[in-house]
């Protein structure tokens, strides 16, 4: 149907790409459009390992497409910049998170919502305008539009904070919409993998009483004495569950495997907010009496937008916040995904691309 | 534990109670407290058969005390006021819902939000303050702290407008609530019975495009020609619901029964909300991937707060809003029970209390 990027593109590109559903990662020459007048290319210095490039290399949501290099998470230096270009400069630092396009027109693009347009165009596993598979930053080199590219404040690691870029995005953009974000609100967490301990620092940042909901005490010690949370929950202790009942304002729930909503919306004070990120394949059981008579609400939310996704890495580098990552090679990643898998992470992969992918 | 009401007040009262679980009603002598200085009397001219009433003399929510007098859409002509009583005068008329007492000193009371305090006394089936049980308005008179009055505008028609006092909050809260009261707003309405007919006529006076959504198509003419629906979906058919998809800024959902939500969160737009008021007794079946992809909530609400409720009755008088009733008399009610449970009224029943409920 359409051409490979192989035979389309004009700039070389390599990196390293999944070839089938075994999801095994491998080195892979291809290449990138030409700089455009509204884009701009980025040599990628670091990518974090995102969970949802798990899923996808493997298909399990069913709509890959291989060969797919990965990678959303992406941070560089900037390269080369079209003549339109105002948003950055040559040698500036910038980043890419999930997306690369949208249609521009909607109205959420109008509404700066380009992560809810329904032509939004992801940065791998993708068809772009031309029709061309998108490919991502595990890799040397991304082409994109400077709108889809963010600002890297000088004083922010970029290892570190590339996580932000979706793990960041995904929790700061619900806590801002919800209103979870107010000093003094005491805010729940549940889960605390890649997005949950962002998630921690963000409502620390905001002056929030954070407490963190587990399954398991083993990450008490971590949650209070590292990230700094206020207070710790094992979810399947009746008693301290009971205790903490009606007592929270907000809860971000990043759990994606099933799991039951009573306990946490029972944790919810009257008019509390339930906001789901992470993505369960199977129904969750609503109770609704629970709902009804505290008039809560369970909410969903998809990333964010670009302008916010700045926003939220603006106010990162006001407070100095970043992801815990564990810095990797290249020739690592097949390793990392199986280690990914068994959660043996603290608490996201970010492979040195500039160091260590070499042809 | 506490004494009988019967033993407690000295001002007789007449209505009919149910006795026992099989929740027959019939003639029962007992008595309500004097009038206190905050206090108001009300001789009940009509009250409203909720669908929460035949739970409740069924004892299907496991907390029934008998013998209890049923009845939470209560209007009535006022015959006596303590010496503190501002709201209303000797001859005017006023209405009692849900709510009888609350504790008065927490946010929600704080915040006019009596319908969320945790000792908020219900209208019936609840202990007053002073330890006896409360009863409702199936009865020739109520007393009532004035504060949980509300007053009638004259052109209010009392029977119609009776069912407002619980049937027209609850779905007239969280529209204001959540925004859903906007003009041009597209908004649905799931189940055509004592609520969804009432949110329909909210909706249109609210100036919102208003589709009703039913599993039967026998209500289309109904809805669009009575009641000034301005669409129509049978939610099993697959075509009509597909093509609707993605189209609404809101949906009040007032159906009991257990029933899927994905068809509703899929007529959402993004950001949509699908709010819950009727309460089924099982869980229902959440799928979250939808609510994260559009950004999209599912929240519950419950009835209203006093201040709230006036308003309310205010805004239905202005626009000439009340039920659709079928008036029966006090005698009829055991058949309009059974009526009730088959769904065999359009859309309300009201007790003429005043002239048929006779020693």
């Amino acid at each position: 149907m359409s051409k490979s990027p192989e035979e389309e593109h004009p700039q070389k590109a390599f990196g390293w790409a999944a070839r089938d559903k075994s999801g095994v990662l491998s080195p892979f020459n291809f290449s990138r459009r030409v700089n455009g007048d509204n884009d701009i290319t980025i040599k990628v210095l670091y990518c974090g390992i995102c969970h949802s490039d798990f899923h996808q290399i493997k298909n399990e949501w069913g709509n890959s497409v291989y060969p797919m290099v990965p990678g959303h998470e992406i941070v560089g230096v900037v390269t080369e910049v079209g003549k339109n270009v105002t948003k950055v400069k040559v040698g500036e630092k910038a980043g890419v998170g999930c997306l690369v396009g949208s249609c521009g027109s909607c109205h959420s693009c109008a509404d700066d919502l380009e992560n809810y347009c329904t032509k939004q165009i992801l940065t791998y596993n993708a068809r772009y305008h031309d029709g061309t598979l998108t490919h991502g930053g595990y890799s040397d080199n991304l082409v994109v539009e400077e709108h889809f590219a963010i600002r890297f404040p000088e004083n922010l690691p970029l290892d570190a904070a590339a996580p932000l870029l979706c793990a960041g995005i995904t929790v700061f953009s619900p806590m801002k919409y919800y209103g979870l974000c107010k000093p003094g609100m005491s805010f729940g967490v549940v889960g605390l993998g890649g997005l949950g301990h962002v998630a921690v620092k963000f409502a620390k940042a905001f002056g929030m009483k954070v407490t963190v909901i587990s399954t398991s005490l083993s990450k008490k010690k971590e949650a209070i004495e590292h990230l700094g949370a206020d207070s710790f929950l094992v979810s399947r202790d009746q008693e301290e569950m009971q205790a903490a009942m009606g007592t929270m304002d907000g809860i971000i729930d990043t759990v994606s495997a099933f799991h039951p909503l009573l306990p946490l919306i029972l944790l919810l004070k009257n008019h509390g907010k339930l906001v789901m990120v992470g993505a369960p394949d199977k129904p969750l059981e609503l109770p609704v009496f629970p709902l009804l008579l505290g008039r809560k609400l369970v909410a969903g939310s998809c990333i964010g937008g670009i302008k916010e996704t700045q926003e939220m890495i603006d106010f990162a580098a006001k407070h100095n916040i970043t992801a815990d990552i564990e810095v990797i090679p290249m020739d690592y990643v097949n390793t990392a995904m199986e280690r990914l898998a068994k959660g043996d992470v603290k608490y996201r992969f970010v492979i040195d691309v500039a160091n260590t992918l070499t042809p």
